[in-house]
């Protein structure tokens, strides 16, 4: 089975890292759209226009499914993109929903996540309809500059870490969604902020399980949460990786990866090129 | 005379406002990036692209003189957009060089800026050829999101403030370059962490005076500093701007200009489309 994965960049590394891990006989071609990174600050329009671009190309590399390994593409384009291509698309958002409603926690519950995907109301929206959880909505939009910067041990992230989660701690929540494909890596210090009995839902764990009932067949021995930091590097299993596209300065994007999958991607090919502007009536 | 200002986004309009305040009986044309900012953290190839397809733009609607108000985009593409135009270019860096090099003060400086515009070396290499000054280079990758986010005022302010400026902080530096043109917002608390003593160099003045070299006009009643927090809303000025463009998300530039401008942008008009992904061989 090929599948396809996409994201705006280095996030998306993270469910590719739990794909491998879950399914070693499938072939993976990931699109990292590094020269419109980040969507999260997008308006709903050019985030819909990228990620139907990415998803038609990585339908054109001939795939069995497409997974929207970003939170921000899964709110605004996973319908555009559905109504495009034939065949099955995962999105971030349906599967954690999912696994919310199949849970025994009916507490508050929190959603982290960027502007644009907190703007879109998704969540809320959807847990409105399942049942009666109050939700409290969080944009974190220090986050990913704090992951990609690196400065995950310097005191600017215990700073942002207590302003975005403030609303969360004083809310009580027993649940949290990490609604943004860069945030577990942020998960050991997130641990570190809120009461230790809390549930930490990774859409990446979500999103395995659907992609394992796409294709019917028996759970993987291993389907529990593990932190990037604890994870092994399993560089036999990125051998598998198939391809890996960028569309902007593929060495920082292999560089980087080895912090997002836990080895470097063996190889990205670049993109290009850029559009010129055309003024249009939108 | 016509001016044409661009930069991948709202920073630019800290120059713009400089300019409108300097030379009130010109028109300004203004192009920001935004569906591919932040600029800072592109490759220098994707930077001098996007670059030049801006400066095409704003040239082909009729300029006399095209201000880079940009660093990112001044270190990487001014010589490629120099070669292409038959206007002058003005950049920020060069007019920046010729302050610095006039300047009574000979002691350690601190350059600040992204990412990208640290790595091009640009201000150590120039500096090295006008004279001995110690030159202490420092990326501060948070202070856009801060300044985007609008979180001045945050306690997460003060930790990346201390954490970037601690390497000039520790080389006791006598004057600091607000290398990136959305710093200027930021000068209050700068000036908070650092000596009260300390020279800071706004580029945003130094393009300034070059325009008029220029122009070879007499110098405006009024060319001292004035951060953007003391500004008085120069709504006459603005309805001179003649035009003002943007790749993405009108709406948020016009709310978020008023930071920048002192009070928001009279109209914006939005670009596009964007560009599908093409393999190529760079």
């Amino acid at each position: 089975m090929r599948i396809g994965v996409f994201d705006s960049g280095l996030g998306g590394l993270t469910v590719l890292r739990e794909l491998l891990h879950q399914f070693p006989d499938c072939t993976f071609l990931y699109f990292g759209d590094t020269a419109h990174l980040p969507y999260g600050s997008k308006s709903p329009e050019t985030i819909r226009s990228l990620s139907e671009i990415a998803a038609h190309f990585l339908a054109a590399q001939g795939i069995d499914a497409l997974v929207i390994a970003c939170h921000t593409a899964s709110a605004w384009a996973a319908s555009a993109i559905r109504q495009r291509l034939s065949i099955p698309v995962l999105d971030m958002i349906g599967p954690t929903l999912e696994t919310i409603r199949t849970s025994s926690l009916k507490g508050p519950i929190g959603i982290l996540g960027t502007r644009a995907m907190i703007r879109s109301q998704v969540y809320p929206a959807a847990l409105q309809q399942i049942g009666a959880r109050r939700v409290i909505s969080q944009a974190c939009p220090l986050f990913v500059p704090v992951i990609e910067e690196g400065l995950m041990d310097n005191p600017i992230c215990q700073s942002v870490l207590q302003s975005h989660l403030e609303p969360l701690r004083n809310a009580f929540v027993e649940s949290v969604v990490l609604g943004c494909t860069h945030y577990p890596i942020l998960l050991p210090q997130l641990r570190e902020q809120l009461p230790s009995c809390l549930e930490w839902i990774d859409p990446a764990q979500a999103v395995a399980r659907s992609l394992r009932s796409l294709r019917g067949s028996a759970p993987s021995s291993s389907t529990a949460f593990q932190s990037p930091s604890v994870l092994t590097h399993h560089r036999e299993s990125l051998q598998r990786l198939y391809h890996c596209w960028v569309t902007d300065d593929p060495a920082h994007f292999m560089q980087m990866s080895a912090v997002f999958l836990g080895a470097p991607v063996p190889r990205v090919q670049l993109m290009g090129p850029l559009e010129p502007p055309v003024v249009v009536n939108r």
